[in-house]
């Protein structure tokens, strides 16, 4: 049980704490404050689905050189306890008076000199989890510190996953394929898409994730109209195409793929669409290396669906995945991140069926210096017909 | 499926509206911002899993008068228009060159005039969702228009909730009180502890939650260590105190409560232990009534568990409830919030049972002009001794 709370050992949380002060050091910030449950894990191994109540702030202080130092509420003590952070301050949160205020101020100007730059993510894909008037008052008391923009030093760091990092994330996605290989036993005609949804977590759990994070999908004739929708009381209709989307979760690890079915016999249009975004995927699975940039990828989804006859849809086709569902960097026109060897990122074409109506595919890989290698199961070739 | 999404009357959204506009008056505000998944969930009806990405910032404008503006990212066009808003703006993100911005700036500046303040949630269980370099450039842009502190507005809305609300509270805590009663079907001597954190997940599931966002407990001999920890390798032994806390959800409300059991037959401290957290309970039920304030509820279950001999533990002891795993109020010696009719609580007393070992019981209740009533099914007076 002491050991569990760690996921890793030791070293490899040294380890990303020393590329992290690397990064920090090239932009000269004397410490990292970090507030969200990924970069807490990230850093510290601490993993806790208590995150899910808003109530208390938490924060863990990287320092340029030593170890990062937790400044947490006290009911996280004997969890904290268990990682391999050995300062650890704590306060009885919550308290509207000061809730932690005082004492991450006095963290932070340990290692922060009068003039010194502190670290905070800032820019796309982060947030602060604290009270924005929390924030403010620790502006105000810690000036003339500043605070500036860290989220290239950690993103840099995070992109990139670790071989240990990377059996998580396979682990996972075995799990996952798995649950849907299960599919065909519970997806039928004249089930509701809410049963499915609700099959699809119990199959996830029952072959060892620890929990479920995302599951979302659709069904419908030659397509669905959206994929982040929960399900509703629809009925599964024979020819409708089943999209089932899943962020199962293991150690802490994602995996994030979909896979579609048709209830009874596909239609040329699902059928047709399906083969373009399997040979899409394909295509882009050959041709994917280090060097490349996340942008280059977008456009090679995009070519080769049209080359197969298929009008890809709008938004991402990827992105990064790891301690979050979704990670940097996103396959789109607009991203023009280095790809790296070590990222884990999905593939996810998508194309417009019809008015209205879409289909996507996705698969998890690891990038690996002579191109792709699978994570997730390879979706087949042809779109599985199941449940009449 | 379309009237899904909006899982209550248009009315209900409506009736909420008009109650943050009121306070919003009062207050002089000309908007409010809305970033979290709760808030925009309470004012809309959108409900998603996909807040799990945390690529995406989501933006609802609540106006001083008229009905709320939606500005989001495409991917939630189609789930939003099944809502009741009829103004629904999209740009195409990620775009990290402006991820919403512009869009959010016209926007806001059509509802509030040059020297007007628009109200944010920046206090106590709030956070921001988005960056924090871009609410540093929207403040820029909207200047002299002034950000301030909006959490007293929605929060004295948020906390007393509607019949319609308690009934899908009632609904979930039925739901986990059927998963409950399944525990001595999996809870046995030699099981592992994240074995029983699964088999709890897949009960709720199969007794109809929609999800489960929370599991959490422990094991050990007279009381466990903390109550925030994931179930590690752990083999549950004969004369462990199991305890299960569980956030299941259902159309977006959450339950949450525990419950304990020992596995074998329970020792005198720990039956001691649980007939005085069941007594403190009782007592507070009893005794709760609206113009009590939170503050007093917590010297109430204080009071009660030393009169029955327990050493009550430290941090609150019981919270607000709904949308949220956990909402305000907090029962804290620091929390003077008067309780009002329509408020769902949790009563969570605590208590030593020994050096480093605590014991915790859990259940929700409404609050009504007579006193509370129980929405969890009520724990039973002696703890059940399962599974050997």
């Amino acid at each position: 049980m002491t050991e569990r709370s760690l996921i890793f050992p030791t070293q490899e949380y040294r380890d990303r704490v020393a590329r992290l002060q690397a990064g920090m050091g090239a932009q000269g910030l004397a410490a990292l404050l970090l507030t969200t449950p990924d970069d807490i894990f990230y850093t510290t191994g601490f993993l806790t689905r208590f995150w899910e109540s808003p109530t208390r702030p938490w924060f863990v202080v990287v320092p340029l050189t030593g170890d990062p130092v937790a400044a947490i509420p006290s009911i996280g003590a004997e969890l904290m306890g268990r990682t391999w952070l050995h300062d650890i301050r704590t306060w009885d949160a919550p308290d509207p008076r000061d809730d932690g205020i005082s004492l991450l101020v006095e963290t932070l100007a340990e290692s922060v000199p009068p003039h010194g730059r502190i670290g905070l993510p800032m820019g796309p894909e982060t947030y602060l989890r604290m009270p924005q008037a929390g924030f403010e008052a620790l502006r105000a008391r810690l000036a003339p510190r500043r605070f500036v923009d860290a989220t290239a030093c950690i993103r840099h760091v995070r992109e990139v996953k670790s071989d240990a990092e990377i059996t998580k994330i396979r682990e996972v996605c075995t799990i996952a394929g798995h649950a849907f290989d299960r599919v065909p036993d519970f997806a039928a005609k004249g089930r509701l898409l809410a049963e499915t949804f609700r099959d699809l977590q119990i199959a996830a759990l029952a072959e060892g994730a620890d929990w479920v994070s995302y599951v979302a999908g659709g069904a419908g004739l030659d397509g669905y109209g959206d994929v982040i929708s929960p399900a509703g009381p629809q009925v599964l209709k024979r020819g409708d195409v089943l999209m089932l989307d899943m962020g199962a979760v293991k150690d802490g690890y994602f995996c994030d793929f979909d896979r579609n079915f048709v209830i009874g016999v596909a239609s040329d249009t699902a059928r047709r669409a399906h083969s373009a975004l399997w040979r899409a995927t394909e295509e882009t699975l050959d041709a994917l290396r280090p060097g490349l940039r996340a942008s280059d990828v977008h456009k090679m989804l995009c070519d080769s669906l049209q080359k197969h006859g298929a009008v890809p849809s709008g938004g991402r086709l990827g992105h990064g995945l790891g301690i979050a569902l979704t990670e940097w960097p996103s396959f789109t026109p607009l991203d023009d991140t280095v790809l790296r060897a070590g990222m884990v990122l999905t593939l996810e074409p998508g194309c417009i069926t019809r008015d209205g109506r879409i289909m996507v595919h996705e698969e998890n890989i690891v990038l690996r210096a002579d191109g792709a290698e699978m994570l997730s199961p390879r979706a087949p070739e042809d779109l599985p017909e199941i449940g009449t």
